[in-house]
């Protein structure tokens, strides 16, 4: 039993293609080896943005192609790392004057491939610095030697990225933005249901009714312990805790983005959304941005994760930068006043 | 029981608050009665645009207040109708100098509600029209007095009626088009899981692994029966047929809207228009528009909805036109470019 509406035959492919039709004035799609191409990109930028990873995370990465966000894309299967080949090609495709830069979720898979590509691009002479992603909070261990997995704040990461990029920012600098954007970021994730399994049609994992995985990842990673589900007045505040205990220091000006894991509705997302920022005005922090919707899902997973960003100075104009691609809001830009 | 990431008291409530907030530049949330209305509209608007109905079906109707779509909209609780005096105080907060097109899914209770409120604003010597959205195909019986359902549609007719109402056309013109923009369109919907009741966090109706409920509404109702699911390949052309079948005759341009009923992912959504656009590419018939998303939910139901619109002359440049608000995609509109 696979999932009902996938197709049995290469279902990343099928989604590709109906993406890349859906929004042919926006990106462009290549099969060998697969990759995606936003089909324009700000004159003034000068260094290509790069991202990838395992599918299932929809509309994380291909839905931020284009104008103001990202120029090339490597998708993998479900839950799979691209292979570096993808990696390569979308890469060349998307290098610009001043070379690439890859914005990579921190998974040792993602990692290694991205690597590979990068080795190969600078024997092309194509200059490749990376921007790792390492915002889940519930991976924060001295034990795990791979360091905090990259989850929700790489769409903050992402867009922050692309309006840096388009005023023509150098590479270097570019490199040590993003590595800023992600080092001021934090997430947890919770989850009340597994994500249906593509293979088996089941729930990944049980949960009881009244469970709840405090710190789930956003492949199905079970959290390191399941807990009993609190309401929401309890469960949003330590939430919020254990953020700000983590974040750096910074500016209290903040960027919340309450993103649904795949089966959460708006009515609950707004909602959380409404909690969560009734908290931080409580704590005098102020909240400068947001983003609720589903951006960086795990499947049909139930669950949702929060993450805050501290906005240093300038970055809440790049998050208000316009960007024109097939899942960035659009909706408070200037441009389209 | 309740829906674990609901808040117990007025989850409604909650959720609109963080909506008006997350999108205060767009809209304001009045609580007494509850509704809210677009902060800005075109000038050349003069015939307020409102809509309503029951909540769960998010972003459907509040996501697509603002420029270019709805003027003030009136959101009943989950699956319910508003009560006729929230209607009121949206109309007459939307009210321009043509007066008010109400937009009206075909549900008794939204019927009779817009209906008081229609009656009462023209006692004040408010006009008022009313576009009735009924879509839905597997409620397309000569045995039910009530008619079609009204479901995916909605958002092409709120789109399309929003365009128009911007060029400044009058009331009676844009209510006869509204109701050339449902005639045109029919959707049918499917289901492999229930949406999570409310009340219950339990399936609304069971179904086994292998079933599908055929015809399924947008609050749960069930089809007229559950078929052994078929393979996408079976599944898609016979919904195709059923569509075209019903369609009253007109252009063969089309624009498919490829909706997921809540828990349904992108990668099941773009490859589901992936089949249907090659389907129709081989009927001869002209893709000219396409939205896939989750635009017309039905809580958490895991499924989707397909709707065709026959598109007459001017439509796709309406469908096209710019929208400022906190749902509707602005990736293909000129406005941004």
């Amino acid at each position: 039993m696979s999932r009902p509406f996938l197709p049995g035959a290469d279902p990343v492919g099928a989604a590709l293609r109906g993406f890349a039709r859906a929004h042919a004035g926006l990106v462009e799609l290549s099969e060998d080896p697969v990759h995606l191409r936003a089909r324009e990109r700000d004159p003034r930028r000068s260094v290509g943005l790069v991202s990838g990873g395992g599918s299932g995370h929809e509309p994380l990465h291909a839905g931020f192609l284009g104008r103001g966000m990202l120029d090339a894309v490597a998708p993998g299967q479900v839950f799979a790392s691209p292979h570096n080949r993808q990696v390569l090609h979308a890469s060349r495709a998307a290098a610009g004057s001043g070379g690439v830069l890859h914005v990579v979720k921190n998974y040792t898979g993602d990692r290694i491939n991205f690597g590979i590509a990068a080795e190969r691009l600078r024997h092309e002479g194509i200059e490749v610095r990376r921007v790792l992603v390492d915002d889940d909070l519930a991976t924060d261990s001295e034990q795990t030697a791979t360091g905090r997995r990259g989850t929700g704040a790489t769409v903050v990461v992402e867009k922050l990225l692309g309006a840096a990029a388009d005023e023509g920012r150098g590479l270097d600098e570019l490199a040590d933005l993003g590595a800023a954007f992600a080092a001021a970021s934090r997430s947890l994730a919770v989850a009340a249901r597994a994500q249906t399994s593509p293979h088996t049609g089941s729930p990944a994992f049980d949960l009881g009714p009244a469970e709840l995985e405090y710190g789930v990842g956003i492949h199905g990673e079970r959290a390191a312990k399941t807990v009993d589900r609190p309401p929401l007045e309890e469960l949003l505040p330590r939430m919020v805790d254990e953020l700000l205990a983590a974040l750096p220091p910074g500016p209290d000006d903040l960027l919340v983005l309450v993103n649904g894991l795949g089966a959460t509705t708006q009515l609950e997302l707004y909602a959380i959304f409404e909690r969560v920022a009734a908290d931080l005005d409580a704590r005098g922090l102020d909240i400068r941005e947001s983003l609720v919707g589903t951006f960086v899902p795990a499947l049909d997973m139930a669950g949702f994760s929060l993450t805050l960003t501290r906005l240093h100075d300038g970055w809440s104009q790049w998050w208000r930068a316009p960007a024109r691609t097939p899942a960035f809001p659009c909706q408070d830009q200037e441009a389209i006043r």
